[in-house]
């Protein structure tokens, strides 16, 4: 039996969100010599460890060669040797440097109960165990859904992520709650001056007024889903083909952009019998959805660029761009065909 | 050792996301006058068993009164009795009708590998074991991320939900987002009915129709807040004291009402000189805001009351509510006040 600890690198190492920070080395391992009896006694006379589902089978060189599951230790003749039990083929791995959520979704879609932690010369590292792993998933959910109502929390909130907001003092939940609001205040009085811009236009067709909510709501909400999608899959990440999801969220949104225009072009058309107002209207409105591609999918990617939650797209920060963008797009439109 | 397959209830009992569908009874039950060694022999003899983390403590009435770690199993000497050495206190257990997503958060609080399942008498029924708790969270975390974009997924769609954009079919993707959408932009003509009827009101104040984005985002800002957190509290319930909780959420809205209330009556002063229009956005602002808790607090409990899914709150239809809601204050406190 070796040492797994001895191959343990600091925890410092690794940047804030890796595997490695999570890991424990606490766990059984063997040599592929060794027979299902003395791995029997090791787990009879060691400490306590973290996790005993599996023990990880070590070569010389403190490699990873295979896994012992834990019902094979009962299962198999006392005198066989670990090497000719365990499994050795496709070991599920992952990197200690690797971001916890995509260790997460590794367990998660290859049903694993712990996940081996490897560095690039597959020397045995740790073991991050299925508790953890729940944390992760449970913790990257939590804050996904904090982010996209504009609430970033810091140490306190954290720890208390699954405590009942009766927990939390009334004004710390209101803290919580005002710096991203105060943004979406100022982002509002900042499209209010661009329709201001804009008064000659809406003074003489004052029926636009009232379709800012459609163009700003629908620009968004598409923008949105594109978001929801964009952000997840660059936390699964590694492996997908950009170029090739960039065009088919495109194309997507094209034709959402299409389909939603020609209805509001025929529903405007019938209510207001302008068909100018009408065009407007349905140009804005192809025009705004198409522009979603930026909230929906720059913006996690320049996010993610600079070292930022790429969840923050889908909040106040993604709203607010696509509002403005809706605003602007819409009534320089209308200003141009009216 | 008893066969705890056969007080496993029928599926079909259940409803649709209780916890009952989910477990397995495949897992080693004990007396607790059996000794380590018998148990171990089970453990080596018996079928392969779904998880061996823990072996379950019955009595003679198949009611559970102890669990068993596998660490124990390896540690204590063989002729120990397994009701000696097995925990019998503060055993947490759930009922098999009880929603999949609180036993998630149950293993979660406490830290758990799995689960075991008994009724209302304490009969031993199966286990949730940790990949399924696993997967129960990934699913709701999921698919309340899919509700706040609209996106309600049925049979397919659910099942790659770890799968990426790019194996859907391009025109499934946008079917799954085109409904709600569809209710987005007869909800944006709607409002836009209800702004056409404010047309004097409008016309004799054009600033007022830059607002709108303004109002409408910090109302339906704030009533997703809320509803985030009702939302996931609702799902864990069960103890928690809704008047109280109720109360809490109100001071906070009214609190945020007026902080930004206050704050848009001196930015709006400032930048247009009239005491008037100041007046009415900040009135607007205070009644529209404090409005939000019916998005963000009546709508989950509605839906829940219903047996819809109270995360639809959180998704198009709190936002088109709230927007409705807050464009009809915003026009009738103008019009009242202008």
């Amino acid at each position: 039996m070796a040492d797994a600890a001895a191959h343990q690198h600091e925890k410092t190492r690794w940047p804030k969100d890796a595997v490695g920070n999570r890991m424990t080395a606490n766990v059984p391992v063997a040599r592929a010599e060794d027979t299902i009896n003395e791995v029997r006694t090791t787990l009879r006379k060691a400490q306590e460890f973290e996790t005993i589902n599996y023990v990880y089978v070590l070569d010389g060189h403190e490699k990873l060669i295979g896994i012992l599951s834990i019902k094979d230790i009962f299962r198999q003749p006392e005198r066989r040797k670990v090497g000719e039990v365990c499994k050795k083929t496709s070991l599920v791995t992952i990197h200690p440097e690797a971001d916890q959520e995509r260790a997460a979704y590794l367990a998660l879609k290859n049903n694993l109960k712990a996940l081996p932690v490897v560095d690039r010369d597959h020397h045995f590292l740790g073991v991050l165990p299925s508790d953890v792993i729940l944390h992760i998933l449970y913790k990257e959910a939590h804050e996904d859904a904090l982010h996209r109502i504009g609430i970033h929390h810091r140490g306190v909130h954290h720890e208390r992520a699954l405590d009942n907001v009766l927990d939390i003092p009334l004004f710390q939940s209101i803290e919580h709650r005002v710096p991203w609001l105060g943004l979406g205040l100022l982002g509002g009085l900042f499209v209010a001056q661009i329709v201001g811009a804009f008064g000659r236009t809406l003074e003489q067709n004052l029926l636009l007024a009232g379709y800012i909510p459609l163009i700003i709501y629908m620009s968004g909400a598409v923008g949105m889903q594109t978001a929801t999608f964009v952000v997840r899959d660059l936390a699964i990440g590694e492996g997908i083909p950009w170029r090739r999801y960039f065009g088919k969220q495109c194309l997507a949104t094209l034709f959402i952009a299409l389909l939603f225009g020609v209805g509001l072009f025929l529903l405007t058309w019938v209510l207001h019998r302008r068909l100018d107002v009408a065009a407007v209207l349905s140009f804005s409105l192809i025009a705004a959805v198409s522009s979603s591609i930026v909230s929906g999918f720059f913006l996690p990617f320049l996010f993610q660029k600079h070292g930022v939650d790429p969840a923050n797209a889908t909040g106040p920060m993604g709203t607010i761009v696509q509002d403005v963008l809706g605003i602007v797009i819409y009534f320089s439109i209308a200003s141009l065909l009216l």
